[in-house]
């Protein structure tokens, strides 16, 4: 599953050869490598890293999951951590990428074989002019994909966002409670995005920071575009969380409408039945009220009933109980 | 659609040529010209920077919707992009523009003609004198009335609050429902007017960091005066969000009112008719209770109803359950 | 209406002279003139504006009302928005001035006749000695009384927060509602006091920064004072504001308890009712039940409704549901 | 009441001399002197004020309340404000200081009798040694004096707020009002606690960035320490404040629950009531139904209410609603 | 309980010999020296104390509990406090350590024997090489431990966050209260943990600012190490915190949904029997109603409670009340 790439004077003249030909390639003034070890268990990296001298932190951090995504300059090559995103399932999945960048070797360690390497490859052959600027071209080229990736996370949410905002007072929505659990999940999501995902915006902004020492001035365009992508990202994802709040605060005060209408409603009914049951229970007595037995007592109490039960249905409707 | 312009020495000379005669106007020192591009399909853009020496990035990002309000500085020209804002019904209706500015040309891209790009043409044309400021002028010109028009968004905003705030407690407010749903339209058009059109703020002040480089000496009043603008904008929005958030409180306090004012009243009513009805129950036993199957028990199964009912609802009134 | 002044060597010798006499005054370098204008039509500001250099930009934020609180410095003058505050029937009322400060001469732009001028006049003769100090020492003048007048409207908005804080648990308020509408009242007042008032701190911190090119050295020490006063009009603005979301919360709770109490009695009344009224429809079946037509009946019957209804009331009573 | 003190080379040489023999001391270069007044009437602090060349704004400031706690600095001393803080009755009680430090003179402006000055008399006569610094030696001590007081204050109500923690959910809070009443008190005294006392952090802050000037390098180690115990005190509050919102929130919970709890309770038995009431009813009616008028007709109606009665018991038991 | 070791030129020559032989290892320049102190009376602290010169404010903290998390610079050494961390019964417990750090000597102070000082001689004991680097080497292994000892708290307060997220939606949560309970729990765990360990950021942070004059070059890329893991500390407990309060505000909802539910189906079936009792009632009357005494009466009414009762049902059922 690994691969490999060996450019010369901007041209790709070796693909996907073994690792351990590592040794020929680095000593190269005028090569660029390119190795990528997928879930790597450790003796790739340990060789790569022997050749091009990496720092036993950096190669430590590598094997292990849950970095910070950052960038870490150590003596002779720089080592990043940016997280890839997707979305599986509604759901946020995260890809770990760590990233040694030397002079003119770039190694990309993947935590999981979920992120699409290829369509990197497909964007580095789309410009092979481009290739002459070397490691810093290659780097481009991938965190350009990865930031392209959070958009395609992020559409998704908005479009959910504007259907749950157009669904709150539009027609009757009936399920509540899903969309009250479309909306915590919503929110857990967006609060995991903005963890593992936006702070790719300050690896970005450091390496532009570090300036010429790492990327050649005319792709420095480039790289200012990707950063800017970030901070899209990043306002996108704050505006989609305050937009989340607003109906998560909305769909609360429907349900508490909800709920005084059901119960005003029931309890109102009650009250008016509770009228015609006191006459009847009156008409019930045991002793001589005027009309008992006689069929004046029958016309007097089923009018009372009447009476009193359509003057408190009107009296109800009027104060809007009903 | 597509308008364009020449300035000569600080005079219009040349209105609505075709694009294809760019070439001509660019090679003048003295000459200012201004193209202006409607959702353009691509190819008049591409003579454009061709001629201008735009960059690619900076045309693709004008090309695509949903960029961020910004200043890019490209070798030899500018790239601004911000967002008009009109109210259309009650909602926030956004138009993109995408500006490039070099020394002496002004390029600008909208994507969509609902901006009313004669209006600019207006103000340009208010103080001729003003033309010989070249570029800068014309920009000024523009932004200025961007951001004009963000007012005229927010004083109907600013107005509907108010009204808001004096309904709130001044005679019942019977549509409560739609009260709370004004509130969250009016607090998510803030949201999505924060985002799009307030960043404008930065691109003003980018403008004007940039200094004597972009912006002639004479003209940094109107600038400031526009960046002014801007900050009232922003802390105008910000109030009225507070305000909003206030008012949907005091909504949500009104709708606990009403609820526990409505269970207080049928449930006490309901209490109050359970005591009679209990009274009829003791008279309706076929037991011989004193007074069963007599007059004497008649008056007093009537007394025992109007004193218990009148002595609960006098209860019930002091404690201010009814 | 409006006022004129003028100074030579630190003394008045003339007032309210006609503002057409302007040219004679600002020619004279040791003179220090004053102009106060009320609601402007815009001739007298023209005249103004013309001899002393005043920007157009600035003339023109003059006339218009509802800028921020800002300094703006032009070529040769600095153009000041502040608003003063007062306390009418409960609800904050602002008055908008604008301020042209010249090397000698100060005019003031107010909105509205409301704001009490004569009381800076007075402010100003108090201390003739100062006077020597120029243009400099009428505008600490004017801005002292500004922020001075903050504190008389803070003071008994302090007042009221203390009431409704000691209200809340002491004795019973009844009147949940009204305080709710106060609650909400103060808080409104607060949040325009914030945005409109307090951002005179900029304005004097800004004055200050400009240091010795406005203000003399032996003026320092006053305009600091004023710039404390600010900062202490801002922290108790704050203060106040979580103290009254501390109220508003405290008044919610309320609510509540008197909605579960009430709720509590008044259900837990009905359910007492009910058993004997279970009783009664009992013993008025028309079935041979033990005791139907007998006095034992009559005795059981009331025996069961007085013991049942006496047993529920002690087990209630004994949870705290009554 | 007055205090005064006279060190002479790092000495105590006189104390509570009259506040007149103040020019001999001023004079001699090796003296430092300290006065105290406590709610000075004006006479003693003009004295001072003129020998030791304070500023009228400073000592205007001294005589009014209600001051923000700072550093001013004066042409040739500084003015400080601060608070000390105490606990009478659970609620905090603040003590206004005023203090004037010149280069040899510390004088002591107390609002009121109940700070404990003889404490900081102890505290400085601890170490006579450390006499020898002077003026910054004296200002230590009052500051460490009440920075230390902070502390006293926070335990107690940080022991209140362990004490509301453990209450809430072990054993049953019956009086869930005089607990929501508590919060409201503690809220309300951090809120007042952080305005007013927690600001001495910027000012033993502004007297460190001071520096030399100021405070001998020795004495550099004891104002860090009492800026730490300030950063510490504010630290402290702020979690404090975190964990009575926490509190608060649950109470409301709680409260949540036991409304639950009662009304699902109380209008369950009322819903099981209704149906043996009901059977009853039918019984009761005036008609031949099966079994009127005989034994058959007693039982059958008896077994139709138990039955009813368990089996509603029943179902409303095993969906928790009993 | 008292721990010692002694280094000479990067390797370990003595371990455990007594305090008292401070003086001959601190006059040697080739050699690094550790104490450890596990709750001092005091005794050892000051033997140390005057061999290596530390300031007595240091001393003093060192004695005193609960002091912040800090870097002291004091001439000639560093005075630490951190705060270790560990989880007992799903409560966290801190233990806290004061450190001194000269050139060659690092004295622990710590205040309770909970803290697994053998863990921290493990690990420098893991590595040998390293110890030629000193002082340095050894704080870094310290620091590292304690910050490692984080991440060992936050998992399973992750994990217990992961599993109340699941269980939320996923099947029918019965036990809310005790769901609540947890929730305050963590919540409050978390507020600690923040105000408690994560101040060792700017510990960290501050050690490094300082530079080569505390830290060997070579050591820099494990400090960096350590400030990394403690900025992921503290991303992750922000991050928990919103993860429990976007949980708390679930269970507010599931809490209201609950009970709407429940009032709602227990009140409308108390409205469907009223129907049938009324009926009754009517039924019931003394008086001669069409049907009184005669089986047709007795039908009626029977059709009447069953086709009342049923048309309720399915009105109540259609509209979602039951």
């Amino acid at each position: 599953m690994d691969r490999t790439r060996l450019y010369r004077d901007g041209v790709l003249v070796k693909e996907n050869f073994p690792i351990d030909d590592i040794s020929e390639c680095v000593g190269d003034p005028g090569a660029v490598v390119w190795f990528d070890l997928c879930e790597p268990a450790g003796g790739d990296l340990a060789k790569i890293s022997e050749e091009l001298g990496l720092h036993e932190l950096a190669v430590e951090d590598a094997l292990h999951d849950r970095q910070r995504p950052k960038v870490d300059a150590y003596d002779g090559h720089l080592f990043i951590t940016v997280y890839a995103a997707g979305l599986v399932d509604g759901e946020i999945d995260f890809v770990e990428l760590s990233l040694f960048v030397t002079r003119n070797a770039l190694v990309t360690v993947r935590s999981s074989a979920d992120f699409d390497i290829d369509a990197v490859l497909r964007r580095w052959d789309a410009d092979p002019e481009m290739a002459r600027y070397g490691v810093a071209y290659l780097l481009h080229g991938l965190l350009d994909h990865i930031v392209d990736g959070y958009f395609e996370v992020l559409q998704p949410l908005d479009d959910r966002v504007e259907a749950l905002e157009d669904e709150l007072f539009d027609g009757g929505v009936t399920d509540l409670r899903g969309r009250h659990r479309e909306t915590f999940t919503l929110r857990k999501n967006l609060l995991r995005f903005r963890r593992m995902a936006l702070p790719v915006r300050e690896v970005v902004g450091g390496l532009i920071r570090r300036g010429a020492e790492v990327i050649d001035p005319a792709l420095m365009p480039y790289y200012q575009d990707v950063y800017d992508h970030t901070l899209r990202a990043s306002e996108w994802t704050d505006s989609l969380r305050e937009l989340v709040g607003n109906i998560r605060e909305a769909y609360q005060n429907q349900q508490g409408f909800k709920l005084n209408e059901i119960m005003k409603k029931v309890t109102s009914w009650a009250a008016i039945i509770a009228v015609p049951t006191l006459i009847t229970g009156f008409y019930g007595q045991n002793v001589p009220y005027p009309g008992s037995g006689e069929p004046i007592g029958f016309w007097s109490s089923t009018i009372l009933i009447i009476v009193g039960g359509v003057l408190l249905y009107r009296a109800f409707k009027k104060r809007d109980w009903l």
